[in-house]
């Protein structure tokens, strides 16, 4: 941005580098989180859910939200939404944190974790955020790439994690963006053969794979993430929570901000627990739209399509570029997908969100007459 | 927390050891930001509005929240609620950082200045939070005493931050939970007289003192925080933001969450912002009431009344402990107010939050009541 000496009304910048050269040099050297959105009749770039939350309960939520005091801080702990969490769960509620978003609690999770060089691995491609989150807390990350189909390649990351000593181990369960699941028993086997702190982001896994809230029993080295953002349709509101040993959930707690969850996000997930079993219901159907576009896309020639537990499904452009499939996608036929062809091992790849029937049909019918041409 | 292994309903627990060794050593040494809030009937111990959200925007709000899509991700970059806010503060909006609260903002401003090591100085006492997220960073805090009446020293903050290379200072004014304000144009000489990134808190700025938001157009050292948790009566929605050179705004933002304030927050943000001519009389008259209180506490016996700016006032009681007075002031009259006698330099020191002229009149008889006998 430069000085705007021109305009009046636009105040002199001063000189950016003081306040530049402050910045440590982890911090600039990584690129920002970003995303450039147009609108879009359909819109398959967020893996949002295609319903929004049922009338009836927005009712619930925003009846509850016109009694409260809005002037008053949130409760410090929330008791009565932990213990619904904790009862969904089958985990002590003294062991989960609620965040704004499970963003909060990835970075308050390696935060806590990680001092200046501490090794990191995850696998990639994967959610980038944890790549700029152990930047910003001064780790040291390194990625270990999926296999040529994106399956998990579960020994490259016990190797990886053992040889460099890594403090944590970051996996994205389904994965973030190519759909990939953990096999069976893969988190075990990863706290059996490292010393690390697990961290198992499970926000798509309402969708599919297997989660591991069972080891939370077993091992204090393990942290689960899950989300109100995807399966329960409440993106706009910024809704995840984390479970780990109560012991340790207490010292992550010191890196999350008091009151970081506010009064009407909390009514909202406290009502959407309550009505999980309707929430319920459209997962299913989510996932059964999921399988449908999945073979109705490896009829498509031109892409590859790769397995996906999520509510999405990654493709790669064989034909022609990914980046002009998108763009006309969007021009042509008002479909918004996600063009992750700039990531690392991503290349000519495009991550579509599972939407309505409807949705399905327009894409596979314009993705068919893009690729045609 | 034990494993109860009495009880079959709840999980056995392993053993916390393995997870908690795996925690930095620098944030296990910290406590965590902690509060035990009782209930009462008046609650004077979270420096909040005494007045809620009025009504009529109250139903704004929830007006548009009923017509929004819950299930979509909030905008990138709320560009309107920007713009507003630049007009307000006469920034420009590449310099606008909107954060859940705050304090997420002074999180991320220390996260991506702070190397292991670097040094932070700061007042003491003050808002508990900047010690441990500088611990969470992993840098070295380097608290400064305020005078013997809470007044800002401000030589001895520059003299400290040269001496120890200060990589940031943090200033708290109104200073939480002193009151004292900084002495106009300290904050100017503070950047003249040292090379550190100056975070300027101003949480409390709107009930008095000087701001630091001129002093944008002069250093891209500066960084100013501001809330609506206090004199825009929000405190349950979550609301601040940050005022940063651009450049420098762009690097804060890397450690700053993607969607980190929710649908609901954003509209009433913006509904608040339309209508910030009707809040700003609410803050007259809670400054007013401020000099009531300020005014009938020092015709009581037994406590030292200091100086405030802000909508809260603190007393050291001098005649009985502080612990019983805050007892019996909630035992036996409802009033809560908050117990800061344990942090460092505020032996014997209680905060008491501005209400309304009742809340005075409550407090001031209890006071008088309780110190009597």
């Amino acid at each position: 941005m430069q000085p705007q000496s021109h305009n009046p009304s636009i105040p002199q910048l001063p000189d950016p580098a003081p306040g530049l050269n402050l910045v440590k040099a982890s911090v600039r050297s990584q690129s920002a989180y970003t995303l450039d959105a147009p609108r879009a009749d359909r819109k398959l770039n967020q893996n949002e859910s295609p319903y929004d939350f049922p009338d009836d309960l927005k009712r619930q939520v925003l009846e509850r939200m016109a009694l409260m005091p809005w002037q008053r801080y949130p409760d410090f702990a929330p008791q009565s939404l932990l213990a619904d969490l904790a009862r969904h769960a089958d985990w002590v509620p003294e062991g989960i944190l609620v965040g704004n978003g499970s963003n909060e609690l990835i970075q308050a999770s390696l935060a806590v974790a990680l001092d200046a060089g501490d090794r990191v691995v995850a696998p990639t491609p994967t959610f980038s955020l944890y790549r700029l989150l152990t930047a910003v807390s001064g780790g040291f990350y390194i990625p270990v790439p999926l296999g040529g189909g994106f399956e998990y390649d579960v020994d490259a990351i016990i190797t990886a994690a053992r040889c460099d000593h890594a403090k944590v181990v970051v996996l994205n369960s389904p994965n973030n963006p190519t759909g990939s699941a953990l096999p069976e028993g893969a988190v075990a086997r990863v706290l059996a053969a490292t010393d690390a702190l697990v961290i198992c982001d499970e926000a798509y896994q309402d969708f599919g794979g297997p989660s591991a809230l069972g080891l939370l029993k077993e091992s204090s080295r393990v942290v689960v993430l899950r989300t109100f953002s995807k399966a329960m349709g409440m993106a706009g509101l910024r809704f995840g929570y984390a479970l780990a040993h109560p012991t340790v959930a207490r010292e992550i707690a010191k890196a999350k901000l008091p009151y970081n969850v506010n009064s009407f996000t909390l009514a909202a997930a406290s009502v959407a627990l309550a009505n999980r079993g309707r929430l319920a219901e459209r997962t299913r159907q989510i996932v059964d739209e999921r399988e449908r576009l999945l073979g109705r896309l490896r009829t498509i020639h031109g892409i590859r399509v790769y397995p996906s537990a999520a509510n999405f499904v990654l493709i790669r452009c064989t034909a022609r570029p990914a980046r002009e499939i998108f763009q006309r996608l969007h021009a042509e036929y008002g479909i918004l997908v996600r063009d992750v062809s700039s990531g690392a091992g991503l290349a000519e790849c495009l991550r579509i969100s599972v939407g309505t029937a409807e949705d399905t049909e327009a894409v596979v019918a314009a993705l068919q007459a893009t690729l045609n041409q």
